[in-house]
This record gives structure tokens, sequence and C-alpha cells, in this order.
């Protein structure tokens, strides 16, 4: 394996310290960039350049050609187990993702196989040795899955939803049947993270989108608790190195205290809450990641750089910080202004650093 | 005037002693009800029931007559200032609300006129008499706007949004121009409030449905500010009685203490917030409102009878509680279990107040 040239960003979520803080874009590898959408239409569909190891590849490198990021993202999709499940993931134009055999019943549950992600799940893992190879060590590569519950509610509703409201009815009418799919579901996690682990990601993180939409008790019952079992059963030492795991949990800054418990190293944070008392709160415990709102990089350079100003002072001195939007960047981002945001927080976030 | 046969729920929002926690339901004039199904059916659109005195004063009591819901609350839709302003409000079938004329620029900011509301909105007010004199005391009204900020991104991205890209443009990248809007729209709630307070409203709400997308320094500028304007503006006496304002910003309970300092008598709470806490952070200064998830009554009698018991525990003894949902009911709501919700706060929360 190659030496790594640049490990801000492994380091500051382990809380070592750093020369500058380090950043990446949650999507970075993203529509926004006119050289994305030109891959993407010589793959033909968002799955099929998902399933090719090389294209896969090609659009995870290319934010790093522009911009002076300190971790590159596989490029994949959060739905791969569920379409490994066999329940027929497709694309409907205008409407997200959707899945043609959604998953209702006790029956249901039972019949839904644990994949084998080494064998079911072998094109995303062509894809992380693919990357972790063209990368040549410059930055390390994070791998991702979404969480159970963020899973399940895709599974359930049959695609995207706004109210949750299949899911719901499953969670206070059935929360046995719920639990043995979360239950599934952790483990399928864990082999997969695990694999993609094996295959070259230096950290991953676990995409729990939709955990905010639960009360406190239900979000520790069908969210967070699953995310612990997946904490607990990950690969934590490989190369020689620790593999740090970040827990992000839109809408879930009400319970950084109980993400800081899950064994977890970093909890990613949306532009809702406030990093400083963030950190007040859990800084001794976890590394925080974010959090400027995408929506930021639709204003001025000035104002990109003000908003980077802000936050890092909101963080203050000393160790633990990777800077992040709180959410992916939008599709009409202006690449140039993501170069601003980049810039800027590398620029100003040395003096926290001295 | 008659007097007030029950005057829980006022009492709960000044935090005075009561016999029994008074409960109402957002949304509880609503599509859940065969029986609102009907008078909506027999006046045509959503528009032209909120437009008929007699008709939304029909639907506001409907739901009185099968539960023992200690508040009524007007029934009408959250858009009417916006619609007084000339920009066409119409429902388009599955999209939900739209504007013919969204507010894009500063110029159409200019040419909005702040809408006098005993005049232009006496709709709303007729209703509002209307219902007052049904009543006959048996329950106070709740009257209600949405707050600017919320109106606001309906008028500037022409309808309902995921991701308020249009109006996240304008606050990054013109806030002038989007202060300028939320201005008029402070200036229009206040006339609006206090004309349907004079009418009969006993008690007002402001729905800040979708002030928690911001972050903390935005939530200050762009909606609470406002949301503080309009309790300053707001007449507070009226027929001898306080009337009390309850703020509700959905997805703000990491800002309680910032809404507590506005000068309201309560803050609304969503599900997502743990109400032991968030009364043991703000009790002291206001009241609380809510907050069982919605989706809990698609659970079982026990399951909802539990959910509420562990809401009242996490409260506690003593005043200022209004049990409600932490959201608007859902449509599709058995009526049933609305009853095992509003029967079970009464019953199960007299211990708390011997």
């Amino acid at each position: 394996m190659t030496a790594l040239k640049n490990d801000r960003f492994l380091r500051a979520l382990l809380r070592q310290p750093v020369d500058v803080t380090p950043v990446w874009m949650m999507r970075q590898a993203g529509r926004y960039l006119p050289e994305y959408r030109a891959t993407r239409s010589k793959a033909g569909d968002f799955l099929s350049l998902c399933k090719n190891a090389e294209l896969a590849c090609e659009v995870t490198l290319q934010p790093l050609e522009r911009f002076d990021l300190d971790a590159a993202i596989l490029f994949s999709d959060i739905l791969t187990i569920p379409d490994a499940m066999g329940l027929g993931l497709y694309f409907a134009e205008g409407e997200g993702p959707c899945f043609k055999k959604p998953v209702r019943t006790e029956k249901d549950v039972a019949d839904l196989p644990v994949p084998d992600a080494a064998r079911d799940l072998d094109y995303v893992m062509n894809a992380v040795r693919t990357i972790r190879g063209a990368l040549g060590g410059r930055v390390p590569l994070i791998g991702f899955s979404g969480s159970p519950w963020t899973l399940a509610t895709y599974m359930v509703e049959g695609g995207s939803s706004k109210d949750f409201r299949t899911i719901k009815k499953m969670l206070f009418g059935q929360p046995e049947v719920l639990h043995a799919l979360l239950d599934k579901l952790a483990l399928s996690v864990i082999d997969y993270l695990n694999q993609q682990i094996k295959a070259g990601a230096q950290a991953v993180q676990i995409f729990d989108t939709w955990g905010g939409v639960l009360s406190t008790p239900n979000y520790q019952a069908f969210s967070l608790q699953y995310m612990e079992k997946i904490v607990k059963g990950l690969i934590r030492e490989h190369e020689g190195r620790t593999v740090p795991v970040i827990l992000f949990t839109k809408n879930g800054g009400q319970w950084l205290e109980l993400i800081a418990a899950t064994g977890c190293d970093c909890a990613g944070l949306d532009w809702m809450t406030e990093i400083g008392p963030a950190r007040a709160r859990v800084g001794d415990k976890i590394a925080l990641q974010g959090n400027m709102d995408p929506s930021a990089l639709y204003g001025s350079a000035a104002t990109i750089r003000a908003e980077v100003q802000r936050i890092l002072n909101g963080f203050g001195k000393g160790n633990g910080h990777v800077f992040n939007l709180g959410h992916g960047i939008a599709l009409d981002a202006d690449p140039a202004h993501a170069k601003v945001f980049v810039d800027a927080v590398h620029e100003l976030s040395a003096p926290f650093h001295a």
C-alpha cells in the first residue's frame, strides 16, 4: 500500500493535531460538476455509473482535480443493499429512487436475504479497489452506507416519502416486524462496510438521513441501536491504522450525547445545530464534522468566507473538527463557489491550529 | 360575551393550575373526519370552504362533537395573507398550495400591499365571529397565522418545496430583499391576528412550519426576529382576559431558549424534542404544547395510552402543559384512535394535577 500523503482528515477524526482543518463535501462528486454530467451520460443511467468501477472511479476523482479536498468518498448509491436483497431498485424520472418490491409484511421481511457483500456487491468493492489505487495515497478514501432505519424507510415506503406513513404504521402497529427488518439490515451493513474497509476504505460514514423524523425513544430503539451494533461490528484497525466511523443523523442535533455514546469517532452535524455548543456537549468524546448550510454557496465569495469564519470561530481552537457542508452540495451549486468554500476552510483555519 | 365554561386551555397557557391537562389536536378539523369530507364536498373546493363562514364554523365544531377537546381552532388556511396580497392562491391536485404570481425580485416585494385585514380578510373575521358565537363559551377559540418566514417560503418558491432553493438563494444572495418581504409580512400578521382577536379569538398560534430549515443565526434573523415583532405588536388583553400567544417552530427544539425570550406564552413542540428536558430548559418562563408523534395514532389503543403516559411522565407534575400532537393529525388517522388519545390525556393526567 502507498503511504498516505495527506492524513489531515483521519487525524481530525481521531482528534489529533492538524495544520489546517480538513474539508470535504457530501455529494462532492455529482451533478453540479459538468465533467460529472459528461461521465454520467457516457455511462447511461445512474445505476450503470455506480456499477462501472472505472467510471465510478473517474467521478470520485473529479472534484479532487478542481478542489483542494482532504478526502475522497466512494461514488455509489445508499440503496445498494436493498437492491442486492432483490427489491429491484430503479430511478423514476423526477421521483427519485423506487423499489419494484417494497417490504410490507412479516413474510416479506422473513424472505429477505442478508447479502454476501463480497459476492453480491462485488461491483462496489471493485470500485473501492479501483479508486484506492487511483488515489495513490493522495487523500484517504471514505466508504459509506445508509443506516438501517434510513434504508428501511425506502424499502417499506417503496421509495422517497414526505411523511413516512407506511413505515410509521409498521413502527407503531407491528414493531417486531420492523425490528426483524432492521436486524437484517444491520447485519448487512456490517458486512458491507467491512468489505469496503478490506477493499481499501480508510474511514466509513453511516448516513442516517431520516433518523430525525423519530421521537427520541424511537430514534434510540429503531435507528441508533442498530447504528451502535454496526459500530461494534466494524473492523476498526486495518493496514496499521484506525478506521474511524462517522455517524450522520440529519436533524439529529438534539441527540449528540446519545450518538457519542455509540463508540463512533465522529458525529456529522447538519447546519441547524450550532457547532460551538455541540462541541461543548460532546467534543471531549468525539470529533465533529460539518456544518455549513449548502445553500450558503448561493451567496457571494464574501458571504461564503464569512460563514466559514463563523463556523471556525464557533468550533474554536484545538482538535477534532472536519469541515463539511451540513448536507449534500446542491445540484445547481456553482463549482467556483465550492472552490471558494474549500480554500476558505484551509486559509481561515490555520490560526486555530497554530 | 358568554362566560367561558372550560378555560383549562387558557389557564395552562398561562401556567395556572388546572384539574387535568387540556388537549387539542393540530388540524383537528380535517379530512380524517367523514363529516368534514361531507361539508367540504358541499362547499366545493378548500378555499371556498375557508371563505364560507357558516361552513367554516361547521367544520370547526365537528371534532368537538366527537372528542372532549379543550379548544377549538379557526378553520382557515395559512396562506390567506399572501392571497390577500394578490398572489393568486390555488390548490393544484396532489401538489398542495401554489401561487400564480410568486415573489422573486426587489420590485415584486416593493409592489406587495400590506392587506387591511378587517377589509381584505373579512371572510376570516366573519368566520371567527360565527364560530365564537356558535361555541357559546364551551371552549376557547384559537386564531392563527403562518409566520412571516413560513409564508415567505411559499410566496418565493411559488408553492411547497423540498429544498427551499429559491428562497435560500434570496436569503444568501439578496438578504435585504428578503428582509423587506418579511417586514411587510410581520406588519400584515400583526394586523391579521389583532383583527382575529377583536373578532373573538381568545388565544393565537403562529405556525412556523419551515423555520427548522435554517441555521441558528438565520433562524434568529429571518424567522424568530419577525415572530418577536408580532408578539410585541399583538393585543394581549381582550374582554378582560390575557390573550396567550403560542409560537410553534417545527424542528425548532434546539431554539427553545430563544423562543422563550420573545415574550410568547407558550412554545409548541414537535415530537422529536423530549418534553421533560424542554421543560427543564424553559418551563419557568413559558408553557409547552405538545408533543405526541401523530403517527402514534396508527398504533393500538394500548400503544396510544402508553405514549400519552410517557409524555405526561416526561412533563411531570405542575402547571404549563397543553397536550397536543407534535404536528397535524394525519388524513388517514382513525377518528376512534383520536378519541382514545383525547380521553387518555384527561384520564391519565389527573394525578399530575392532584
